[in-house]
């Protein structure tokens, strides 16, 4: 088989290194490059001892410039990088005609203004806008099958999405009570050497943080009010849990008057009866994120409150699995028309 | 002075552990039994070595018998018991002249059917009842004075209520919208050998349990009714994370037409005022569970959504400490006037 | 490919949890049985939810009979049992024409004697001590090759064996001198529901146990001695640390007189090479469980305490990897002439 | 009481936050000043929110100038500074009437070259080591009761020299064999914002550092050996593994021969009889971190291991308690003629 030639440009973080955890032991993939500004001339080995000894780990990082990273042969580059940073190396690498599956918040919106509301920048690339696909590969197969430019979707909105979205496409919920309270693992905060993300202030810790206004609101409400039909506006509360990675979500709404609890359950099967990806639990079932960690894929329960009308959707991914590299592998196997589950069978 | 003679009566749980933790250090308390029915005859300091040496720690563990328990002197007992146990021993001890301050639910509810359709069999003790004071000290300073027999709230329920009451004495949001996520310490599931609650099973995991009808909801819609002068029906999804003890809850609901977001901080501030174990962090504070463990703190901020209308209240406290122990202890400090931060200075 | 019919035999605790995750992605295995006493008649999926939708994981749990284990057709059993219970199975299963990777003790000793000292039991099967091969598959490569029956070594065993067993072959250091020191995970102590494996008892807590003499001293001194050509008597002290998995091990010995530090580095060197699972670190190296958790790699570094003439050899590895279920299943490579690395490239 | 004036400088890392909750709590102390270059202006309970509300917590972070430390009337003043920034402060405050506890190493070693070469820089003030006492509340209790500068131990000294130095004064052990394996809480290396300490990093890891010559070791074997009446050189091997706190300590050294096995707790039994803070397991006991965490005790056990001649000192004590606070209010009791347990009775 020929294997794709692929780079990952920003592979010092934990989103990179789940990165070079998947691709180095992906079939279809053979690593040309890998970039890191502050890493540059390192062996890779070096900058992470886990994957010393891994066939393909002999690279060194090299400084992100595109027309190195075109020279690598790479056919296909993944972006780690931050929002801001991303869009431009995106279109230096599509321009050297590269097909770049962007993990940043970058190329997620669809309305640039939205963006400068959310990141509080004028948005470096408006006019890619237009041909980036939100990279959900179970709501978007086909056009991620096609797209030069994917845009990978957040950790967050993977959780809230996935089981909502067949419940407004249905119309089965109020989109005006939609509350979503998620917990995260700290790998989500980044590799940075902050205060709050030392050992001993997330150990034997749990808090809330960036209420009311997360910028994943942003992309959150613009895929379901796609679905719904209508402007959805809704709560979101993050937390920091003190695990290492894993995101669990238990997101309210109320059912529509008159909707049988059951319809909640036919509308989940429904859209994921074929995804390998998707492991519903059923009524009742409740979703740990210790049995997704480290895998693609989103489990998902749920639960109906008769009291108060609501159902409850539970779901747990890994953040840097399902929530960030493993949905971006999935995406890039998509485009380059590789099985769905290649490099993703890892448990 | 004269210090209290006290029990402690099932003292070999986390809840037993903190209650010992607290009295040893307590000025004005002498203890003057701890039971246990599995640990009877064995050293306290055998049990806990944490307590080895400690003054007081001197006692052997005794099988609960009211009369063992009289026999020693103690003016006061604590129950640490299951519920349906804890019961019928309060009533002993209340028969031998003790006051008893029960930490089991079998005295929060005021209705017995209640308690029946939760708890899953008929009230041990209904003409208990009565007068029995459910013990928020911030709420019922005067009735838990004058009691033979406080009922200590929930963990849960503690987290909810003292956020949320005021709001709904004022009148501040519609209780029809209440949603409240709590994520709790592995020790709030009790220390018994189960095998999904070995270190294994809890560490790198998150999950919710209990939904849509944790027992816990019944004591709290009884008191969120009581200061809404309506009944209110609310969801409530605890969650359990990994670490030893804390909760921090979110617990978001609209605020009625017209209120204003500063209301919300006024009710708070005037509630809370003079009390030394409610710190309020204000709008856009965020409460984290790592600076209350060990404490009797509540520490609560909040926080409105303009976009949804919706009020969020951001809670921490220990599940062990303001959540069951520390609480208790205050209560137990109003019934025998001493000074309400007697034995629970420690931080 | 033909792939291997495989058994699992006691697929229920940690270990089995392992064999399963690496069997299930190995390229070279047909999973064909999976037994558990306590879990028969269960799915996989259902005991493990990890597992779910893993292609070859819609096995259901069957009871340990030998007969429909051969019924299934299975031309290998891993048994992850404990030891007294694993002889009996192993051996019918060999009468079945199976062969067999034990991961129990039962086959680790070569004297019958000395399992009789640390087990306190007859050896349940002695006479197939003889044919049982100590599966340390960079130690005896050729003789698990053609083995029927391979006894998989423990956890701390390969720790302290692999740094240790070069420098005694070249008689660097004396045997007399070595102390060593291994901090695992709470896995390792195996899934039973245990008040001392609680969340709340490990968490935050670091404890020594099994000293002076636990039983794996026995087939750690029986390998030693092999290399040394002498009688090796050692102190080993193990330790529990809150992870879920990893050992880290410190063995320190004196450099006998007139040897050069830097013998040791090309003692490791020379022995370890050409070994796909042996990461050298050098002089100097800090082996780190979180680089090793889930792979089959052992990492060891080394270093040189002029001032006392010890040397100090640091190695990590996965307690139920290359500790356990990577190690059974390299050597079940070599036994069926796959290549060393198959199923075993995830990192 | 008549409470002493005290300050503390240096008061924003951990072991600063430790000595405030400690002083804060301690009925002998009032607390005056409370000093950080970095947070100077700003309140104490802004900075650690767990003291918000505790009495006597209003202060506000000052600059540490010591003509304005002793202007608040402080009589006493604890240093939490790095090395080589104490010593000039600690000159200061002695010069202008002060008593000093200080928890960095400058004044532990009697001997400047001693310093200079384990610490790299010439000592900042020499001509205050002939005054300075090795703050051993156990062993050195009438110096420090007439001491003007108390020299803190470190916390993993304090864990190694407690269970061994009554071995050596006796003459039981072998100098030469002495081996001491140290695992410490994340607390341990400073709270600064360093790559290496993120929770991401730890959590999950556990990894030897600093070997072979630890800096701690210069003060060890000065205190080992005055005790030996000879010189002792000997072997550390710190661990860093994923709790917030707390030093497991197993150290191995050869009996003399002839020398009973009793005679190990014999001597300990005499030496720490009457202590307070000393618990001693006896043969066979295990020290447990969890024990000890925020308390001033050590835990000793002891084993014998026939096999090897050797003793196995296992002891267990926090960190920052033990280890690093609470010894410097032992200290500080005993300077200033309070009950040794004054503010240390918190379990």
């Amino acid at each position: 088989m020929n294997r794709i030639k692929t780079a990952i440009v920003g592979a010092s973080g934990y989103s990179g290194m789940e990165l070079l955890r998947l691709l180095l032991g992906h079939p279809g993939v053979e690593l040309v490059a890998v970039t890191s500004r502050q890493e540059a001339g390192r062996a890779l080995g070096a900058v992470f001892p886990r994957f010393c000894k891994a066939p393909g780990a002999e690279l060194t990082f090299m400084a992100p410039d595109p027309d190195a990273i075109a020279a690598s042969g790479a056919q296909a580059a993944f972006l780690a990088l931050p929002h801001g940073v991303a869009a431009e190396i995106a279109r230096a690498l599509l321009e050297r005609g590269l097909r770049v599956i962007d993990l940043s918040a970058d190329f997620r919106l669809r309305d640039a203004a939205v963006y400068e509301e959310y990141y509080g920048a004028a948005h470096p690339a408006p006019d890619l806008l237009g041909e980036a696909v939100y990279g959900l590969p179970e709501v978007r197969a086909e056009a991620i099958r096609a797209a030069r430019l994917v845009a990978s979707p957040g950790c967050y909105p993977t959780s809230i999405l996935l089981p909502l979205l067949p419940l407004l496409r249905a119309n089965l919920v109020d989109p005006a009570t939609i509350v979503a309270n998620s917990l995260s693992g700290v790998s989500g905060a980044g590799r940075k050497p902050d205060l709050s993300l030392l050992f001993c202030e997330c150990h034997e810790s749990a808090r809330a943080y960036g209420v009311p206004k997360h910028r994943h609101l942003a992309e959150i409400e613009q895929e379901l009010s796609l679905a719904a039909g209508e402007s959805v506006v809704m709560s979101f509360i993050p937390h920091l849990i003190p695990v290492n990675c894993g995101i669990l979500t238990t997101t309210t709404a109320k059912l529509r008057a008159g909707v049988a609890p059951e319809a909640v359950g036919a509308a989940l099967e429904q859209a994921y009866a074929g995804q390998p990806f998707v492991r519903l639990l059923g009524r009742g079932g409740f979703a740990d994120t210790k049995n997704v960690t480290r895998t693609n894929f989103i489990d998902i329960g749920w639960q109906h409150d008769a009291r108060t009308g609501r159902v409850l959707l539970l779901s747990a991914e890994d953040n840097l699995g399902k929530g960030a590299g493993g949905q971006a592998v999935q995406s890039f196997n998509g485009m380059f028309g590789l099985a769905v589950t290649d490099g993703l069978q890892n448990f």
